[in-house]
């Protein structure tokens, strides 16, 4: 007979029929009540053992952490806590969990450090909150992908091995098949790259934006969603040397459309996981309530975390520019009474993560686009406002999350983006295809990029993003 | 007046109502019919000029690549091969595209090889063929999610940077932070690898199977879909240095299983495509047979695309065993004759792309499972049958196309594994985490490996894989 999965079991009719589960074990109390988990669902099937039924030589066997095959009754549950459970007639022994391997391991059933989990991350997926954080990531890709495609958007695969780094600011990976204690230079002693693979330098991508753009020439819509790779050697809560990054790019779109498109989608996509995630998301959320309790009132969590998503779905992310929000913050208190790391004394200044937090924890207490930055702080490709001083930029700031959101309109005009590349010394010759889409046909277009893991970060409601991605990748750190 | 996608208006039944449409200018015709492509669809829409309502000096401007925003009436077309068109009242160049610069490239309205549309990938998604081509991938790409996710399997970003190489027999990659002339050593003259930005020796990965299948251990079933990398140095139409993979993983699956999935999924992306991309079907089947005319009889495809994958639809995968398939081959014809390049004279033999074809094209004629291969042909992880000598892989062979899914059922006994890794010389230290699997709860579990280039490349009826991802990575080119 072919078995079934938890999430099916648990929601099945078929009172008093026969039914198998394969899964692993998550308790065994009493010698009678196996709770088993096969990953389908956040929940365990209570499989009963009647009294006698089976040797004590199999019954030893059924420890934490074993695979187990159960074959019996599916019946209503005597016990609370479930609806049904299982009457076992036979049980089988897939894999055995020796206790006290097991006991070294995170497997074993007491309370580890985050920090513990990362360290064995090829198991921490069987623990609650992993097994519910990699659902919910999951299910937020579909989401994703399902937004675009039933916008007519085309999904478009750009290269990760790139022999472009204009955009890499030093900060890209490089790709290599050359021995690395044997690297071949040229009579003049630099590096001969033409005996490399591909010929040519070549580097890990850092951002799929400019071969976007060509295809959004093409197809009119087009969204990725890969890899991208920054050998930054920031060791904090928010950065991963290896990210998934979702960026949009439409033709004929400007900028107001770019921040219509972001808002729409992502509330499409927050809606999706109320939809589909909620046993998830309430285990998630429970999670958070008890790790709160361990803190000072002032570091509390404000909302549920179910709350804090549908207040986002239910309100409109506030809309200011640069220059708007430049004097907020000099005339906020933080930054009259000195509290700012960066004081904001004139316009022209980056944002830091700090200013960002207060514009939208505290001034606008919501998610906030700040659109119309100084052109001198942002990318070659932005386009250039009327004023000469501003670009068409726009970066989404999320409650305690910060930037998950930064794009623009882009420099359309070829002419302009030429002289933008002077001035900032990109050399022509390297992107003389992406010069090329603005001189046959070209047309206003915009486009944005998502930090895929910052999303995760908030739905989740995990503060560390090392703990919503299964391997991360992070300095001195690539173990798995 | 928000403008309309091309596919939209195609299918409006808002006769006689305003419509504006913004796209690119394929064909001009007697100063009065453009045809207009936003990449929504193959299909463009025509826009009628009356004559003598546009100055000359726009007209002039409406030139084959320039970008225009068109506003008029949307009426039933009096042309025939148009069910609408557009009676044009207002149109604006928002950009042009200088006829003498189209002319270099393969803009310009005349046939052009696929070498050559390669060397300019940053704008051939604007011609037909290769628009057609990027749909049917996206929409491809969709279904494939779409069916893991309708089936309960959980979406894994398996990790790109990995620090593992056992499966990567030294076509790995190499990932560093070093400056590549100034790499440091050991004091023994070794490459100090501390000194690198992971602390170690990295890889791009090869395959994610590894790590898929620990997740697989708590999650249940898996799947994979992302950029894989092999610095193999073979430059035929069938190989890419960077190419996308999909990999399910699935525990308390075995290879019956694992084939039944292998085919029910093949099944459902294929008719996925059949319903949803009939308009570029239908152009790429025209393109094949027009290309077809070109070729000697022999040469010429037996049936017509749409048909090969219906024909793929309703048949049964055969399944043989490798035991079966050398008979089989050492009996041929070919093989009598002393067609094969490689002859094949006795069991054990690795099977090659001849043997695969003629067995797939000439004796079975049709998708053919091969299973049951020799352990020493096959990868460490393949479970051992219980004759000693051959393992339970399987190997999907497609006509036309060869290879197109391969994978196996997972040897899930750690003394197995163990002596297996030692008999090949793997080091027990590199994937502790990986032989942790068969510690803690091992089962039977099994997934399988489909390129996805190889795939489009089916179901497009193109036969150089070049032609069917945006940006191909081969030796020697990493352009764009």
């Amino acid at each position: 007979m072919k078995h079934s999965k938890v999430i099916e079991v648990l929601k099945s009719d078929k009172l008093l029929q026969p039914v198998v589960v394969k899964g692993w074990v998550r308790s065994f109390r009493n010698d009678r009540f196996i709770a088993i988990n096969d990953g389908s669902t956040i929940h365990t099937i209570q499989c009963v053992l009647e009294d006698d039924t089976f040797d004590k030589a199999l019954t030893d066997r059924i420890t934490v952490g074993a695979a187990v095959t159960v074959s019996g009754t599916l019946v209503e549950s005597k016990g609370s806590g479930q609806r049904v459970e299982i009457q076992a007639n036979s049980i089988t022994i897939e894999g055995d969990a020796d206790p006290e391997e097991l006991k070294l391991t995170i497997l074993s059933p007491k309370k580890h450090s985050l920090e513990k989990l990362r360290q064995q991350a090829h198991l921490r997926v069987r623990t609650n909150t992993f097994g519910a954080i990699m659902r919910v990531r999951s299910k937020l890709s579909f989401a994703i992908h399902e937004y675009f495609q039933k916008n007519n958007f085309y999904y478009v695969n750009t290269p990760v091995i790139t022999g472009s780094d204009a955009e890499g600011a030093g900060e890209a990976f490089k790709v290599t098949n050359f021995e690395l204690n044997k690297v071949p230079t040229t009579q003049e002693g630099g590096i001969d790259y033409s005996k490399d693979f591909f010929g040519r330098e070549t580097n890990l991508t850092v951002s799929g934006q400019l071969e976007a753009e060509t295809y959004a020439m093409g197809l009119g819509q087009v969204y990725t969603f890969g890899p991208t790779f920054r050998a930054e050697n920031s060791n904090t809560s928010r950065h991963l040397a290896e990210f998934w990054m979702v960026e949009p790019e439409v033709a004929f779109c400007d900028l107001d459309g770019n921040m219509d498109l972001a808002e729409d989608f992502i509330k499409y996509v927050l809606q999706y996981i109320l939809d589909n995630c909620q046993d998830d998301l309430e285990f998630l959320e429970k999670r958070l309530v008890q790790e709160d309790k361990s803190k000072p009132q002032a570091e509390r969590e404000e909302m549920l975390l179910r709350d804090k998503l549908k207040f986002v779905l239910e309100h409109n992310f506030k809309r200011v520019s640069y220059t708007e929000a430049i004097d907020i913050l000099k005339n906020s208190k933080p930054n009259k009474k000195k509290k700012f790391k960066y004081p904001i004394n004139e316009w022209g200044a980056d944002l830091q993560s700090e200013h960002e937090r207060f514009l939208v924890e505290k001034h606008f207490k919501c998610p906030v686009i700040l659109f119309d930055y100084p052109a001198k702080i942002k990318a070659f490709y932005m386009r250039l406002n009327e004023d000469g001083n501003t670009v068409r930029a726009m970066d989404i700031l999320f409650p305690g999350i910060g930037e998950i959101v930064g794009g623009s309109q882009r420099e359309e005009r070829l002419d302009v983006l030429k002289e933008k590349m002077a001035a900032l010394n990109i050399p022509e010759e390297e992107l003389w295809w992406y010069l090329d889409t603005r001189k046959f046909g070209t047309c206003v277009h915009s486009g944005f990029g998502l930090g895929f893991e910052r999303l995760v970060l908030f739905v989740t409601g995990m503060s560390n993003i090392r703990d919503v991605i299964p391997y991360p990748r992070t300095p001195l750190n690539a173990e798995f």
